[in-house]
């Protein structure tokens, strides 16, 4: 048997996903803007997953424009609220040195173009601070971004706390929740969250579709200009099967949260004991603020292949590391059965 | 029996396309940019798809990259010779009237950044005339980006001339080729084109889906800014049940093209020759160099409802229109009964 340690990275897709959306892929293949009617029931099934989703991050069902995935929303979040912050003389952002790369390329496109970013450290436990969040708002700061679970060390961030300061000092608060979405409690409106970034197949939905929650009011800007579908904010034919496969995905995760959240964190809990009494050996991150489903170690003297995020929370380490992460154990098939698991 | 003539604007998916795809969400879901066994074996997919969709145009497989649909392939050509342009003081674009949302829109964005667009009138026959387009380009022209077929109208745009006359002045060429690909011959090296937008839900494939062809050395700007996908170009995790079943999507229409072509054409000029008949009646467009599943017609005095680049067309018209589009003729399922069909 083999098993599945890589569910940051990607998950495989639930029943309850794969139910909705293939009979979707053979019969609602309508385009959702057309008049007729099979392009009404396409947007009928359109507009039912826009109301799941939402309701599903206490968001409203206008507040979700249906992407291509986590990254594009995460684009289009932080474009939005610097070009809306240009317009204003507030030319300043303030994130974290371990955001997802779809946030610091972006933040970095945004510097060549002339915006300032501030990028809080990261402290030890993996954690970001509030009181550092709140030190580093000035009065053109345009935008906070603060991901809300780190994808390689797994370090929950007080959002909640995050989302208060900005809501107070009146600047937008932008989350990449992709790592969050369908494995820990999430309401935008009691976290103060004005825009917020998923991706389904994070929680064992389908490839190539996210969404980005923007609160009412959130002027957007176009990442992808073309036809008027999601109100204009987002171009190109409706996804239906995928966006139903989405909803499906993220209802069926929700209404298993909290069994697999004990018996994840169980698994999570034994495998960390196991690993720190290999000698050298360290967690990365909080022993307890952490996703249900990551293991992050790294070891002393052993590289490993980092990515981004763990490279910018290395400085804490003082050696390398690699990171190992546990998620939903299951089975995977393994069509070439004379390679060597990984 | 229902009928479905909107062809243009999406199309059911073939079985081949299912056949491929289905099997690639059960199964092939891992992260093909993981190193474990699951993730190569994604990643071997993804390339495979890479291959066979590249020799379905003529291109290299280096010169695919795969994105959310045409849209963003649209988006991603265009903006891409504009920022090399800028580079270089050529900030002047050509293009046409009648093209799609996804260009004009992105035409348009470019304006208000200091770029400056010639759009070509559309002649009476639905054409671009070549001559034109080498009249209108500058010595600061970075882009010619014309239709392959017109969505709407289904004119046929000489494209190979108008790439060789971009060659010769050393212009690069975008076209839209969205309603194009799988229907009509396409080389992109013998037609001298630069870059091609194709999307898969046009021919039968899944919607979400398309890429953007540039030839080698090209350099291409990111829509989407994140993690390294498509030799950094495009980021977000690779969409493998998608890109498999757009490429089985291709490959299989292309096997029936002749005969597509034989069949639809005859449908199309049957229908042609019936509506013609009515009344105060006229056919969009040129009637031999159209799409074979085009019907565009405009009516004296009758209003419809008509997008951009009928809308742009309609200067020639001097009345009011709807489109009518026939393309593979097939029953559609109505799951509510009690609608009256369109």
């Amino acid at each position: 048997m083999n098993v599945y340690f890589d569910n940051a990275a990607t998950t495989a897709m639930s029943q309850a996903a794969l139910d909705a959306m293939i009979p979707a892929l053979e019969e609602t293949w309508a385009n959702a803007s057309s008049l007729h009617t099979p392009g009404q029931l396409a947007k009928e099934k359109l507009e039912q997953a826009r109301e799941d989703i939402a309701g599903c991050i206490g968001a409203l069902p206008g507040e979700i424009i249906f992407t291509s995935g986590g990254s594009e929303a995460d684009n289009q979040a932080i474009i939005s609220a610097a070009r809306w912050g240009a317009k204003r003389g507030k030319k300043h952002l303030v994130s974290t040195t371990f955001e997802h790369h779809a946030v610091l390329h972006t933040l970095q496109k945004l510097e060549r173009e002339g915006f300032e970013v501030t990028y809080l450290d990261v402290h030890e436990d993996g954690m970001v601070r509030p009181d550092e969040v709140e030190a580093a708002i000035r009065p053109d700061t345009c935008l906070v971004t603060v991901m809300y679970a780190n994808n390689e060390i797994g370090s929950i961030q007080p959002v909640a706390e995050i989302g208060a300061i900005c809501k107070e000092k009146k600047v937008y608060f932008h989350t990449d929740a992709v790592q969050a979405v369908g494995h820990l409690d999430i309401n935008v409106k009691e976290q103060n969250i004005d825009m917020l970034s998923l991706s389904a197949h994070k929680f064992h939905g389908p490839k190539g579709i996210g969404c980005l929650y923007a609160r009412r009011g959130i002027l957007l800007s176009n990442i992808i200009e073309g036809g008027a579908q999601e109100r204009g904010k987002r171009a190109g034919t409706e996804n239906i099967p995928a966006i139903v496969g989405m909803a499906a995905a993220l209802k069926d995760i929700l209404t298993k949260r909290e069994e697999n959240e004990t018996r994840i964190t169980a698994m999570r809990d034994r495998l960390i004991e196991g690993i720190s009494e290999i000698p050298h050996s360290r967690l990365n991150g909080h022993p307890t603020k952490r996703l249900p489903g990551n293991v992050s170690f790294c070891f002393e003297g052993i590289g490993g292949r980092i990515s981004a995020s763990a490279a910018r929370y290395e400085g804490h380490c003082h050696f390398l590391r690699f990171g190992l992460y546990v998620g939903v154990v299951r089975p995977i098939p393994c069509a070439s059965g004379d390679r060597p698991a990984p």
